[in-house]
């Protein structure tokens, strides 16, 4: 039995003010490509179909013509679940239909944790879901983490589960462990929101969604598929993937990676304003891709970003590495990422990641005010 | 040949700040005991299912469940288009896969202009749509109007139809005509936004949704069904009902009007405070309806929307008629319908219909600071 495992899909996501959708729509149109040469068995949505509860119109077009493609024109059972991106009652609506074609979504977690069966093979299907959630679903008080959460919802499925089967997890969490989960990453996602890897050793394979490499974690059978396309550039130098997983009798299982393309890359360079825009060193093929550009220029530049969009029109984000003498005389659009920013730096950040126009000091002052006005409430309170 | 004619259930719907969920569970409940009693070819719903093109996740949730109970529980085909209220993209999703158990929903306007035939009834379903997106998608320059763009549409429908048989129209939009439409709606609803009923001649039955009252309009065969509820006061003295109509062979038509009856009515009620908490006159069976009321008192009181609530406890809105010697001695709370609002008024009246916070003076504060900024903002442009 064989069946793609993909996940975070994130269609609808902006990333630094423009929409992916066109993006999105291209490495689906591989993947669809992909299903019809590969016809498997299934699909599997590991979470985060959308970036958000409610996605723009053309995300939801999207995913109605590509879901439908593979579940319908090519007669593919797709098993998907909601991810914390999800909003889990929009994303149910027309479940009990779907299922009559082999389309199995899970958006709400219930009670019903039975398996939905495909040629053989168990698929628990278990969307996202907050502690307290699981605590209520399960009348159970001493759920307090995610660990604790995953632990009583595992413990449920093996009271039925059939051993002799072969039994998939598909789940949307934190899951650290293995072999990797560097001290950097410990440090960062560690806590209350993580998974223990050693909870789906009942699973013959887990196919797991939230975080977006497929690195992210090293063990045989519970692994991330990764998301479709880089959605930051945190995730630049990340690999791209779907896994096409095949469950064997027995329970062997074999995985290959397939690649996919996405039109314009996501990407970090970095030199002098003049190196950057030398006829001769731009990868004029590669001009187009999505950019976060260092400048290494030392002096002062005027508008920079224009005279890089004019080679490169796709810079998302602009920085300048100066080493200087003065610490103090840090110019403006050095990197702020490691300062401590108050809410309306933050809601700056929020909006010109979220709207192309810029944030005038028009803007600030009605943003300042509410921002004045909602401490206030709360000072009162 | 039966079918069962809704429109304009409005899910998600707030009045005054109230949620009309519950109410619209009940009804709800009421419709699909009447779908199991009549056992309709169809049920056909001429648009506005939510009252929001983002509705609230209980309103999916209602909406999801009412409409898998009648299409697949009790095996009835729906049909369905989107109304001016509902996101024609998002209500689309899923809808090719509704099709196969019978439940044909029309969300979009696009150029397949072929009905849906049940039991030999052929049901063309147009869903609301601007003048502008008729004038593009069909690629007439001169169509400006909502009368030309369905005129237009009709036209196109024409072209394919059989006479020889029986033809419904579903449609949602303002059609205006008939017996009724006295000089005072024609003067409200008249313009550029309004459909003639004459058009709608090459059709056996119209079964149309946006006006409220079944009453709208009075002809034989072109029909609004009305709303599930009453949405507003102005609502109150209509009758809400849902039409069984039946297509006799030849084209003959019978229509029976069933009324639905929610658990608390929409009533306005008048007299003086005394009057209204007079334990002797109070009808405790209707205590709990949804009120506006007027008080008929001439001095001050104190608090009357308090000790109202006692006995009423859903109150609404709150009028005084006071018959002033001194028209400029008029109180605050004397309805302002009639005078001219600015942008802080209108939004104050907004904020509290749609919350169920006051609007207090810091909260003013902020308001009347952005509408000062965006009003000198489009100043300068």
């Amino acid at each position: 039995m064989k069946f793609i495992h993909t996940a975070d899909w994130h269609l609808g996501k902006l990333v630094h003010g423009v929409y992916m959708t066109a993006e999105q729509r291209e490495v689906l149109r591989q993947f669809v490509e992909i299903v019809e040469q590969e016809k498997p068995d299934a699909v599997v949505i590991a979470g985060d179909l959308y970036d958000r509860s409610v996605p723009p119109t053309e995300a939801v077009e999207l995913l109605n013509e590509i879901l439908f493609k593979i579940n319908v024109e090519l007669k593919t059972p797709i098993v998907a679940i909601a991810g914390n991106h999800d909003s889990a009652e929009r994303l149910s609506f027309g479940a009990s239909w779907f299922q009559h074609s082999g389309f199995y979504l899970k958006g709400k977690l219930d009670q019903d944790f039975a398996p939905v069966s495909i040629k053989g093979v168990n698929f628990y299907c278990i969307p996202y879901a907050e502690p307290g959630v699981v605590r209520e679903l399960l009348g159970d008080d001493s759920i307090q983490s995610h660990q604790e959460a995953m632990k009583a919802i595992i413990g449920k499925i093996e009271e039925e589960m059939n051993k002799e089967e072969i039994n998939v997890f598909v789940g949307h969490a934190f899951v650290l462990g293995g072999q990797t989960s560097d001290s950097e990453r410990t440090l960062s996602v560690g806590g209350s929101g993580c998974v223990s890897i050693d909870l789906f050793a009942p699973f013959h394979y887990t196919a797991l969604g939230h975080l977006h490499s497929p690195d992210a974690i090293r063990h045989e059978t519970v692994r991330y598929s990764g998301s479709l396309l880089k959605y930051s550039f945190s995730e630049a130098k990340q690999r791209k993937s779907i896994s096409i997983v095949e469950m064997k009798e027995g329970g062997e299982v074999t995985i290959e990676e397939r690649t996919l393309i996405p039109k314009r890359d996501m990407r970090e360079i970095e030199g002098t304003l003049e190196e950057l825009l030398d006829p001769s060193r731009v990868e004029t093929e590669q001009a187009e891709d999505y950019l976060k550009v260092t400048l290494l220029d030392k002096g002062a530049l005027i508008d920079p970003m224009s005279k890089l969009r004019q080679v490169y029109p796709n810079v998302l984000h602009l920085d300048r590495k100066i080493e200087l003498i003065d610490q103090k005389k840090k110019q403006n659009y050095t990197s702020v990422r490691d300062e401590k920013k108050n809410e309306l730096d933050l809601f700056s950040d929020f909006y010109t990641q979220m709207t192309t126009d810029s944030f005038t000091s028009e803007k600030k002052d009605i943003m300042e005010n509410i921002i004045q006005g909602v401490k206030l409430e709360v000072e009162q309170k």
